[in-house]
């Protein structure tokens, strides 16, 4: 039992709230003798910090991470490695403007955990949502920037496939793209409407939503396992477990439901000497194990809270109030949700592939 | 890390293949002293049995539990009660016709977990799909009727929205017609309707999906903890851990994707003295905690690959090969899938309220 | 969070009361592919199995074990080999006179667990100790069996090494004569004048406590782990679970406090061309991880307090009371502990390969 | 499965290295509005902190905490409380003087854990133990701290009840002595003689070893469950991942199996209305369950192999060695190791209070 931890074997355990002095996380069971510096994992929180675009917050968060341990420079080797005991890692706060969160304090923000968190504690850092802020993803993304060390003959990526109402035409699908736009996807031409449409969100002091797809490469057949360690259940409480996601999908997802058995179920034929599948509507994952095809998931972001317009709420002492959210916040959160899909379906794998080695070898 | 628990608390460990000698599980952390009789089980079993109507499969399954341990019938009380020790239950598996699946063991049925199964073992029970046969979801009806009775306050009840691509008619909404009708649908002019499209699927051996939706009433503000042990991660992964499921929402769901801020955030006032939400595409929870709303959760499950129509696989010795199911099918699993739906969700939440409590009193 | 389960990847649940239906567990985590029957089983469990000396309790248990799922009969190979899903083992409970017990649901029997049971949870299953019974052990021993499959290099012996206030002479330390007397003792000149202290002990209906020692041979260097799945930390928690023992040492154990560091340390020297160890008081262990020599346990098993003499205790309507225990109980428990202690170990042994295997490959 | 953290609901993971950059915990499931400061658990910390007298190390290591996270200061309430989210605690290492150290890079102190990490690891922080080091039991005190405030009806006190080979008279033990000496010994006059005894072993650059005993009272009855999480197997797990911990028992302990059933067995009268135990044999515990008596429990700790002699070991590299240890050691560990004890058993007993509450209500 652990709240505020995730995985089996390759375990991460965060900490840190949004206007604390420091979020962070440890993660143990990694292997050792896994080159690891803190310039790799920075890379991949780069990806997600804010202020990169117009598109994100501009709250300014360098996110700088420190590796606290697990790690040792050893003359004897070319560098700096994982040694198999705990990594911990740091994520200094530095933007706290607290005054800025005064009005919280009093009022429950509909559709933010305000409420929720008051409700069970009786008490809570108000201060730019505390521990339920998004910022707790940094250290999910840190976590699995060791994770992809893991399993390096693994690629996951992401790429937004929906913003808002606006789906991409899968026809355009692009890896190449997904680096060369604020949105992170995949297709060009929408990117280049987006822009326009997210420009009227935005300056409206609206917000909307996304669908988040991300696809790992090179997973082998086998991994995962019956029945309450599935890959895809995994997957899909790693999915979940970030903030504002309300649903999950592994391969044709909602859509097998409406499928014909005929047209769902993926066909084989042997190629080169082994078993191939003809399709993926399954998302690469049967029975809870990997078929060896791509891994397939996709998350719904639902739009922030944290908009102009004014909503009713009531405040901790029970009274009816209205509430607006001014200042610097994500238009559309699923954008920087991204790379911590990616992060997540990394851990996932990771951690599977050294179940997968400690129970069959 | 357990492969074939769930739970964190209250806490199920289920075993046992298709044709086996048995199945079952181990409930641990039961509260002690609650009134607990096979009766009480056998009645959420026998709503999942099957050969219940023409849309089921007609296989003989009486599925019969015993209780082996846990409870104790004591003279000094008014029956049999839980101790608090671990909870055994025993299925017997009865119609085994092994004959039939003489040709699985050696063909790897598409949209099955033969193939993973095999790649990751290297050796199955492959007799009625071993380990991976839905017959593993008696178990969890079993162990969720137990934890019904650890939140007696709750009501956990599902209904099917959605039978191939037809949706139900949300107006036409009537709990007391899900037990009317074979569908377990709310919806009783989508009944009449579906009854004729099943039976076509069904004479052309072939099969569908579904969508299963399934609400909790009662569950207070405060269920659910940060980061990662969420309410919805759980029930998240409850689902996706169902056999053919393959995605999960809450509230909204994927169509928060397409909502503006505005129309998202559930809106708060005072009513009779205490917090009101306004509406709930939230799904009854915020930041991974309960609201206080109904919970509310869909889940899709894929439809059937044991179809009648030849299908291309491969055999285990690595040569192409054809396949087609004969005999005793589900037209569509998702309807069997409904109680077990309730089931995960009334484990989902025990474990909860279990975890609440002990962490906050 | 588990209470009633063993392990982190070799894990194993049990259930069952005394007098209940039947005891049993469920092995989760067992690699696939291994060569397993219920006779190799039933070996293990008829060395704990009561009634085979005048020296242990004369109730008829067969402990008859069936196993229920996990396994598969596959004509293509040599026989019944796990499969990798979870083993079920079941042992029902045949020789139930319950009516011997009827004076115990009203009287705590000092020693026993009645009174902390009945404190704890409300009600219990008083009859033959219920959960509290060393009959639970049988279970373990099962388990056992199957760990030792899962680590074939390894050998794990047990010996009786102290029988209340007498201990044996380890200069006539000899495995083979464990065997040959009722006492699973290596000293054939302590197992006589035993035979005579014991029946004494036994003609008076009285009891005495004894010391195991556990011994495994085989284990590589490396297994364990820091800092808080130690080996030494694990197998310490296997031992003191186990009915009755209050006090586990590894290697020196207790007298290591009165060793000086120069005296106690084992000195290393290159031996072969690899090191070695030049005596072993670390009992195979240093800093929770294996040292590649044998691992050294042992554990006290306290007398049972299921006695002739009338002993002072209360009732449950909370009025003093006196209490004697007759009828068939062992006169010296530990006796029996010696299979079950070797089951632990083998268990926390086979447990801690899988895990050095999943995270060091 | 989990290989740096503890506890079941009360839960905490550590990190860190001897000379790395920093040490800390990560403190999860801790109940919410408990006042906590960090001048709280400095408390505990400067307890254990080396250099307060002439037997203990002469590092200098403030061994400052800092809380990073989980409490929150709140003007509406009278100060910080914990808020029910992940505690983090970080301590600083200072005294890095890693030119030390450049000698056991390659050589393998016996009775240390170099050799065994390296085994496992390939690679390892051999500075000053690295993982190994016994520094990681700050973050144990500073958990425990918070462990004590979860708990406060419980006084948990430890005390040293043997010095090398000598033993305190228990008939001269008074708690109020423990402050008052530099043994934490509760036997003024062993103090007193201790003082000659551990200058010489001192000044000749040996070391001692030493038996720690740890009470625990205010627990109520009840607390701890069947079968694999018993109390006392979790407080053998506890103590067992010590640091150059060889044995743990509770109450009688080893001396029980030399006991007869009469004199073992704890009978019980009523006293004031209520069942009270004539005897405290079993160490506040029956069947894992706590008895309402006080717990006691009683640890060995080996001598440390940090002595001035020269040892035989191995290298690195394959060859035969001597090594000696110069610089500034503790001559007995077992005395700095009395709070380390008094945290793990407050932290056990504040996770099972919070289990227990769970459970049972």
């Amino acid at each position: 039992m652990s709240f505020n931890s995730f995985g089996h074997m390759f375990r991460m355990t965060t900490f840190g709230e949004s206007h604390g002095a420091a979020i962070g996380c440890v993660v143990d069971g990694c292997p050792p003798g896994i080159p690891l510096r803190a310039e790799d994992i920075q890379a991949h929180l780069d990806k997600r910090r804010p202020g990169q675009s117009r598109f994100t917050t501009q709250r300014r968060e360098p996110d700088e991470v420190k590796i606290l341990s697990g790690v040792f420079e050893d003359e004897r080797t070319n560098g700096q490695v994982t040694t198999g005991t705990p990594i911990a890692l740091l994520i200094g706060n530095v933007d706290q403007r607290s005054k800025d969160y005064a009005e919280i304090r009093d009022k429950f923000r509909p559709g933010h955990a305000d409420y929720t968190y008051q409700a069970k504690y009786g008490v809570r850092d108000y201060r730019g949502g505390g521990r339920s802020s998004a910022r707790e993803t940094a250290a999910r993304v840190a976590a699995g920037a060791i994770a992809r060390k893991v399993i390096p003959g693994v690629t996951v990526r992401g790429a937004l496939v929906q913003l808002g109402p606006h789906m991409i035409d899968r026809t355009n699908w692009d890896w190449g793209e997904v680096d060369r736009n604020p949105f992170f996807t995949p297709d060009a031409h929408a990117a280049a409407e987006w822009e326009v449409y997210l420009d009227g969100v935005r300056k409206r002091g609206s917000s909307c939503g996304a669908v988040i797809e991300v696809v790992a490469s090179g997973v082998p057949a086998g991994w995962g396992a019956p029945i309450y360690a599935k890959l895809d259940q995994d997957i899909a409480a790693a999915m979940m477990s970030i903030n504002a996601v309300k649903g999950v999908e592994i391969g044709l997802g909602f859509a097998a439901a409406a499928a014909s058995g005929e047209d769902n179920a993926d066909q084989i034929r042997m190629r080169h000497g082994k078993p191939e599948f003809l399709s993926n509507h399954a998302g690469g994952i049967l029975g809870g194990i990997s078929t060896g095809q791509e891994i397939v998931v996709r998350f719904a972001v639902k739009p922030t809270s944290s908009i102009l317009a004014n909503r009713q709420t009531v405040t901790a002492q029970g009274e009816d109030a209205d509430i607006s959210t001014k200042g610097r916040h994500d238009p559309c959160v699923g954008i920087r949700a991204v790379p911590v899909g990616e992060a997540m379906l990394a851990i996932v794998l990771a951690d599977h592939f050294l179940m997968h080695r400690g129970q069959v070898g």
